[in-house]
């Protein structure tokens, strides 16, 4: 009995030999390997979020609110705010992590003999999601520079008319964005090969130098912005993705949404970080400059870099990226392999661990050259 | 644009003109149509929530334990000592809600190309998440008293040769509980039609005049009992679901989790809340004694009842129950219509609630009598 394995179980023939999704979570000094905020809440945040979960406590014999509708209105002022573009509650949806929102749309709109396609290496998410939800996966081109060639994905799209189209700005894990103009040739093209969804995930979008491409959802129904509360609100912990697109979408995904997904105290957290949203925004600032000095003393130092517009910089580059990982590792930094040949992700952590990645990476660049 | 509608987006075909779970939220004096806990959790309870998701919230910028390991030694310490059989951290898992857990064993076991069974009228969700994860779906047969007729169930897995099971025990919305040997014999059977997964729902169990199924999991690797902290716990706020199982059954699921799925504020609030197990469970006593009054009263007033383990109970017959749904609604209680014909279902309230209910039919079957 004990030394049963998956294996032996009735599971699913595709799940067999196949291990779980994650980063390796070590005890390191510096861990900069999940594109985590490196800021803590500040405190009367943290007093605010006990207040208002002390308040949801007293009625958590009741289900919570199905809908979601306090939190959905206070994301739609963040977004009409930030994002260039005026949308209400019913543009917005939420749910446990974008990963959630994500398998809500793909259980809406693809799932069993549709499918699904991305431009990789991008967010393995996406790809995972898709096969878990029964979703056919079609991994599409990239340029040598990891930005989008809109010719190569528009003959993409053309060729396997995929139900979804996931388009990720900035783009995890290159740090790459992606201009307006294309995602319309490329929102035109997948509504040319039959109608589809295109999914913008901008994740870490409140880092980038471009605007969100928030306002495109104008006009276009089959046009959705995916979004987390993870990075730029420093609340990774807390779980709480959320899309913004035509109402229909939102009347949409309710279709497959578990009910009551959203617990009682994840949406009276949102709604305390949602209270301190400057503050959070200035933090987001501290770790731009972070992220350009990053890239600048790597540029520096000698490595390749990607342009990034994201909380994390790809850098390079490695005969043997994971060796040069585990060298890393060595000197007390956690940075991340995300199987990307001769890459490596580092995200922007406070100054103080930037400058131990630095000199991590420095120290290495001397012996290699020594 | 703004008259477009979901039918108009392209969501999967099986989807179109279907509406979303839930029952009607309506604002009404007495609510006792979703199987809440009437009882707020204590004020102490209250505090040391509010104490562990301020601990958590200092380090909310990271991402939560995503194996959940303390909870899941602490539910597997609440399990061991109610459940009549000792249960490790390995064997349990927790997701948002039992109806994510169900949702993942569907993921894990089921999904396009398999089937799974449920014996109906019975939890309505286990039904749509398998159609939600693209499982087909058999109802299988119930005995006219609403107890399961092992001989016709088995018969009816013999047939279908289902690779997921679900027995409800106590089951929702009909009251009735399933002993041990029925859910043995279902268990052979649906390990002789092909190995297949049983899952034993227990939200209502600690409700219940019988024991706990959970010893039956020992030596049965495919057997899978599935809890909830929303009822006996008073938490249907705070979305903790769980299962106990064989330990690979905890690691296969991980291979279709959505990473970090459980939010490190609902870790903290469920370990607060299990800090405070033996008062929560005094309140299960008190709805226990209230359940078996409202089954004695309604008896007495000369309503049929269905046999009840939950803290709910089942009241009939009608020619018309919606009709009489309304009439009862009209008096400022409202119950569930499950869509049981004949039969209308009853949450156990506080004792004032339940008077109010009890007045309200009271008066009911004098008028129609008379």
């Amino acid at each position: 009995m004990n030394d049963l394995g998956i294996d032996d179980l009735p599971i699913r023939d595709e799940l067999r030999g196949k291990s779980p999704y994650g980063a390796p979570q070590l005890d390191v000094p510096v861990r900069l390997n999940t594109n985590e905020n490196p800021y803590p809440l500040p405190e009367p945040l943290v007093e605010r979020i006990a207040e208002r979960v002390r308040d949801a406590a007293r009625e958590l014999n009741r289900y919570p609110d199905r809908d979601a509708v306090e939190l959905r209105t206070e994301l739609a002022r963040y977004l009409t705010r930030t994002g260039g573009h005026p949308v209400a509650r019913e543009n917005v949806w939420a749910a446990n992590g974008s990963n959630e929102v994500i398998q809500q749309l793909l259980q809406t709109f693809a799932g069993p003999g549709r499918i699904a396609m991305g431009f990789e290496p991008s967010y393995s998410m996406h790809g995972l999601i898709s096969r878990g939800t029964g979703t056919g996966w079609i991994s599409g081109p990239r340029g040598d520079d990891f930005t989008l060639d809109a010719a190569a994905a528009r003959a993409a799209i053309a060729e396997h008319r995929p139900d979804v189209v996931f388009i990720t700005s900035p783009n995890n894990p290159t740090g790459t964005a992606v201009d307006a103009g294309t995602v319309l040739a490329l929102y035109e093209a997948a509504q040319a090969a039959k109608p589809s969804l295109v999914v913008v995930d901008e994740a870490y979008v409140e880092f980038s130098h471009r605007p969100s491409l928030l306002p495109l959802i104008e006009g276009r129904p089959n046009l959705v912005i995916s979004r987390t509360m993870s990075k730029a609100f420093g609340a990774a912990g807390l779980r709480l993705g959320y899309l913004a697109a035509h109402p229909a979408v939102v009347d949409a995904v309710q279709l497959v949404r578990l009910p009551y997904h959203l617990s009682a105290v994840t949406q009276a957290t949102a709604l305390a970080a949602l209270e301190h949203t400057d503050t959070l925004l200035g933090y987001v600032e501290q770790l731009k400059s972070e992220r350009d000095r990053l890239v600048a003393e790597l540029r520096a130092i000698g490595y390749e870099v990607t342009e990034s517009d994201a909380n994390f910089v790809q850098f390079g580059r490695f005969a043997d990226a994971h060796a040069v990982w585990q060298q890393i590792l060595d000197r007390g930094v956690l940075v991340r392999d995300n199987g990307v040949p001769g890459w490596l992700r580092v995200t922007a952590g406070t100054p103080e661990e930037n400058d131990a990645f630095l000199d991590a990476v420095r120290a290495l660049k001397k012996e290699h050259s020594s």
